[in-house]
């Protein structure tokens, strides 16, 4: 039956092996939620179906659960009223184990094919998914739908066709014949054996459930690995769906359903810790707090961690042909899902006296009030900005842009509460961005949503220095950099390799540095304190599976 | 000129793409010290190269240090009296961030071509790093020649293989075309640049120093990072000879020689330590002791640490068609070396009740006297013996054989002091064998040493599953069994993959347990605790490097 599964995704699993290597452009995700891609009744489906889910127990079947958690409130302010059962870590762990033993002796293929058939059939739910990302993350509905859908399962797509390249380099079984002079050849078989870690755990994020959850999910799961996902008590939802889609192929595979659990639970427990610091628990993914990461990777001595913490992404402006349009491309990374991106911009260098544009010399004013225009320019009309800057997730995100504004420091753009047209309780905010000098303290952390700051720095050599030392220091997933100088491009790109963060120089048009592509573009470059790993390259899945082999003379 | 290495060694590194690909045997290092592989001179050229290196300070120029350091005493007897630049942690991190600056932008094709070229060199310096490695481990001089010389190299060309495999696979630069319906395309283009971590740390061990530490110091190296070499007290000279070729070849090749650099210093002191928590330095590899790996694990977070430990490693015996077979390969696999090799077996599980042959049943007692006899034909003429045995390394391994006989057990083999017909003073020892109960706490560590125990079991199925839980618990790098029972060997190898350990079956001829192959058998699996990589695969290069990315609209 999992041979089955295998068979029938197969040829999507070469071109996507094919697309990794090429690293062009390729998606088997339409990522347009049009008809055409989904089916004429898709979109009315997946809306009727989230609608059916809200004030329910949430139907998964977990044979282990003693009672039942939930509590998720819609950014776009309403209870979404679901309960999903709640299993104790030693049930999970003890559940995992059982499950282990028949699903560790299936093999990559199995594995690989299980994997395939739960992403296929998590995109034909992928509106459904939308509605649950929206009303958990606050995304807007048409980037829960892209991020929370096909992107994510492209993220998932691409940690299994890494997983599936890296195990099957390995030959199942060979003949070993080494020389002997005249004498007869020594001849052995060796048979090599794909063998799990274990239990693997999925620590999921309120912001991405699905995109950051499935690259660690789907590499464990698709190496033989039993996975615990462990939704954020805020998202659990678009996970929920996720394990129970997992289940019911598990279970049509022949395989117990609890290869792969969810661990839902009260929000403020210890049950991400506990499960943590199990001896079972080979793997963990990440995505979350840097605190939390880092409690992970010290403590969690007996895992493999993959983690992605907090960063402190920035931009560097040098020059531009057109001011108005670098304005208008970042005014966008702000303003995309309230800044709540870990892609997303905060720091700005443009030097004080000003940039090199085609219509000559722009100050630093100027600079700092094309960004305010095109944030005014792009958020004026309420009903079109929420579509782009979704809700503030968590009120404390909603509450550290007055801490910001608290600094004190000169307003380029202030932060407004928008009314959504929709849904009146919506926690809406657009960007609030800041002025600053280089050496404020301000600058060397994150602040998380929709803040950013317009730094001044002495001079684009300064402003590659303070970029180059922060990423060092604080980490980043994103650099951008506008520049029409060739040696400045140069120079920024080689201080982006040294302190290892991926770089965008000049986007003006419709691309955004909060994006990446999968198969294409690296997230993260696990090279510097925002992210131990990369998604996804073969260093994120080839320890997550070890090789045994066995040998005997023939 | 870097180019040019490359290019020297470009066939030798596609054969072995496809070695490694296809896991057959394959070496391009002749493992016979015969003339017609090494030329009529070699032999008496390398020894003549050794004899002058004694008594004096070693030609190593390591502009920043700021004495010497020395000591070496053979195992066989003698001082080396040979002195080396000792650099002091500071200066070693300083002159390696220097040479970092202009090797991490050379790239992989120079990286990897300096490699090949420094193991080319090494390799034509095979008699002499044999001598070396003799007088420093106690190996004798076969095993010192082809362990300490081709199979060494082998490993490092395996290293350098994976790490240009897995480098080569990110294209250096695409363009990226995403289709927008009826309007143009999207277009970028995107670079995709190796860097390398930093700064790379080898600790080295006294009893395998090149073949233990080439694969790490070349996997670093062919991935470009720079190299601090840490060579044991005891067994400095292979390594300061390697790192004298590496920093010829970097010179010749235009970089600063400080790319590697050797860091031999005193006994007891804290280089090591001192070297680990640098901030600077980012992967470890190390062989050594439990305490020490695990203190490396614990401490240096900063760092990517890889290690090889200790380990106990087992035998079951369920049935064999010829007792004597088997006791002549194990007998041989315990003297090797005086059983100074991380793979050699300790713990050899039989059945109270005794075994299954073709000449019948076999007591306990017989298997134990059948090995007893086989160490006595194997060893009885002390000058051949010592070919096979060597000599003891360390005084403290000489002790140990004391404190096993002081446990009182009853005696399969008492170990024997032989006189070495050359050495008069070398510390030869013959294996001590004893007979223990399963229960026994004394089999629940490593003997490191020639110290074995015949372990009586209740059933081969009681023997698998300590074999399981002792693999589990302490680590094992090697678990062989002899059985005629299909069903018996299909139930130790599904042990052998639960607990992670490679598998050798009913060796009898000329291949032993202790012995791997490069291209072909994985030595260690990561899987269990005695190492946490495997050597080579993917997991053990794919980390020591990242991938930057700039895109930009064309």
């Amino acid at each position: 039956m999992s041979q089955d599964f295998f068979e029938r995704h197969q040829a999507v699993l070469e071109q996507a092996q094919r697309a990794a290597a090429e690293r062009g452009y390729w998606s088997p995700h339409a990522e347009s939620p049009s008809p055409r891609n989904y089916g004429e009744t898709a979109a009315a489906d997946g809306q009727a179906a989230f609608e059916a889910l809200r004030g329910k127990p949430f139907p998964l079947d977990l044979p282990l659960a003693d009672g039942s958690v939930g509590g998720e409130v819609s950014p776009f302010g309403f209870a979404l009223d679901i309960t999903y059962p709640r299993v104790r870590p030693d049930a999970l762990i003890q559940a995992g184990t059982r499950a282990l033993e028949k699903w560790r002796r299936a093999g990559p293929r199995a594995w690989v094919g299980v994997s395939l058939e739960i992403l296929h059939r998590v995109n034909r739910r992928s509106f459904e998914i939308a509605h649950a990302v929206q009303h958990t993350t606050g995304q807007g509905f048409m980037m829960a739908f892209q991020a929370g859908g096909p992107h994510a399962q492209d993220r998932g797509l691409e940690a299994v066709t890494y997983a599936w390249q890296e195990m099957s380099r390995v030959p199942g079984s060979v003949i070993w014949e080494k020389p002997q002079g005249k004498n007869d050849p020594i001849r052995m078989e060796k048979r090599f054996t794909i063998t799990p870690r274990g239990i693997a755990l999925v620590i999921g994020c309120s912001t991405f459930p699905t995109w950051n959850g499935y690259p660690g999910l789907f590499a464990s799961l698709a190496t033989g690995n039993v996975v615990i996902v462990k939704p954020h008590p805020g998202a659990i939802l678009p996970l929920a769906i996720t394990v129970q889609v997992a289940r019911e192929v598990l279970a049509e595979a022949g395989f117990d359903p609890d290869v792969v659990q969810l661990a839902a639970h009260e929000a403020g427990d210890d049950t991400a810790q506990d499960l943590a610091l199990r001896p079972e628990v080979k793997i963990i993914d990440f995505t979350g707090s840097t605190a939390n990461g880092d409690w992970l990777e010290a403590n969690a001595r007996q895992a493999l961690v993959y983690t992605e913490k907090a960063g402190v992404n920035q931009v560097i402006i040098d020059s531009a042909p057109d001011l108005k349009g670098v304005a208008r491309n970042l005014a966008f990374s702000l303003a995309l899902y309230s800044g709540q991106m870990c892609t997303a911009p905060q720091n700005i260098y443009v030097p004080r006296d000003g940039i090199r544009t085609a219509e000559g010399q722009a100050s630093f004013d100027d600079v700092a009030a094309a960004l305010g225009t095109a944030l005014e320019k792009l958020l004026g009309d309420p009903a079109k900005a929420v579509e782009v800057t979704g809700a503030v997730q968590s009120e404390a995100t909603a509450a550290r842009i007055e801490k910001a504004r608290a600094l004190g420091l000169p307003i380029v753009a202030d932060s407004r509460e928008l009314q959504h047209p929709q849904f009146a309780q919506a926690r809406v905010r657009t960007p609030l961005v800041l002025r600053a000098d280089a050496g404020n303290d301000a600058l060397r952390q994150e602040w998380f949503g929709p803040i950013a700051f317009v730094v001044a720095t002495d001079s684009t050599e300064h402003s590659v220095e303070l970029a180059r030392e922060s990423v060092r220091q604080h980490g980043a997933l994103t650099l951008a950099a506008y520049t029409t100088d060739d040696d400045v491009a140069a120079r920024v790109q080689d201080a982006a390799e040294v302190a290892g963060v991926s770089l965008s120089l000049n986007l003006t048009g419709a691309v955004f540095v909060n994006q990446t592509a999968a198969f294409s573009d690296f997230h993260g470059t696990g090279a510097n304190p925002a992210a131990n790993a990369a998604l996804s390259d073969a260093a994120f899945v080839a320890n997550r599976f070890r090789v045994v082999q066995t040998r005997w003379h023939v």
